[in-house]
């Protein structure tokens, strides 16, 4: 695994063009709440360990989970002509997936949850970031912060995806109308799309 | 390291009180977009180096690097009675070697810059969290998004600690008067103050 031997990647960074993914669990604080720690846990790594699955079945980089967030990345540090289909053919899947893990929530009593997940791509610096004592293949830029706004507009279940993701697709797939988001610390406006389904 | 051997901690979800730091660099983001790519990670991670350090002198667990963002907790995997006070002598400390860190960048052409820290105490669900594949002892509880919703609100060089971890310190610390902070997604209105030294 590339990512725990960081003493295998070069020094320094290198600027990469990515398809960045962001999901999170709406409400998932809120539902924590209602319930034992131990439930929280077992719903949580449930919920991980099926999106790791998908992610990683679709040559996704995990670059973090943070609570019940994910945040991954397509096209580093390999990069391939079909990073942006791959990671909108994963986060399908992953949408798809969650009426399993609901079906298991409820077959145990716990409460039924619904995922937000946002794409978006562009260029950002890729490189091994911390300290001597503890260090991480991570990313950087202006790109993964639009990220987590776009995620931060996704109801639960939807999959926005932005313009610029959109225009590196080979695939085809079935998308709404654009909405335009306006959001803090970021100067001009994002494009996004809601994900509905892939073309046969 | 525990953190690195989760097989040695019990599984499921534990409560636990912890005083939560969230850090990041003040506009790193634009500021990285004037630099070179290496320039960028060796500045990143001067500061996270810097930090890393004092961080564990004060015993505090990192749970993240995020780009330039730090997560940190002091009171998980063990709790002592001085959790908040290590927190609070920690942030000075992280502010202090800020000068330092500035002569270094200056010395190199690089620029100067300022760290916003957050600082909040409450109770979180700690355990091993993820997949089977890939799994870390980490946090969620509505005490780390208001943490998150606190750095939103640091200014550089700022750090803000919430009214219930100046609760819970022992020290004698210099504290301006508190702002009532409003944010997206917190029902209660978070009363915080700016830190700016310890008393002898």
């Amino acid at each position: 695994d590339i990512l725990e031997r960081p003493e295998g990647l070069e020094l320094g960074g290198d600027l990469r063009e990515v398809t960045i993914m962001m999901s999170d669990i709406r409400g998932f604080t809120t539902l924590s709440e209602r319930l034992a720690p131990d439930q929280v846990v077992k719903m949580l790594n449930r919920y991980l360990g099926s999106m790791t699955d998908i992610i990683m079945a679709h040559q996704g980089t995990i670059d973090e989970f943070l609570g019940d967030a994910i945040l991954a990345v397509f096209g580093a540090p390999l990069a391939r002509d079909d990073d942006a289909d791959r990671a909108v053919r994963c986060a399908l899947a992953m949408q798809a997936a969650m009426a399993d893990i609901n079906a298991q929530n409820l077959a145990e009593g716990l409460p039924e949850v619904e995922t937000g997940i946002a794409l978006n791509t562009g260029v950002v610096i890729a490189g091994n970031i911390g300290s001597e004592r503890r260090s991480k293949y991570g990313f950087v830029g202006h790109p993964m912060n639009v990220t987590s706004r776009i995620e931060d507009h996704c109801a639960g279940g939807e999959t926005l995806i932005s313009r610029s993701t959109l225009d590196k697709l080979n695939g085809h797939y079935r998308v709404a109308e654009p909405r335009t988001l306006k959001a803090k610390g970021i100067d001009q406006e994002v494009e996004v799309y809601r994900l509905q389904g892939e073309l046969a």
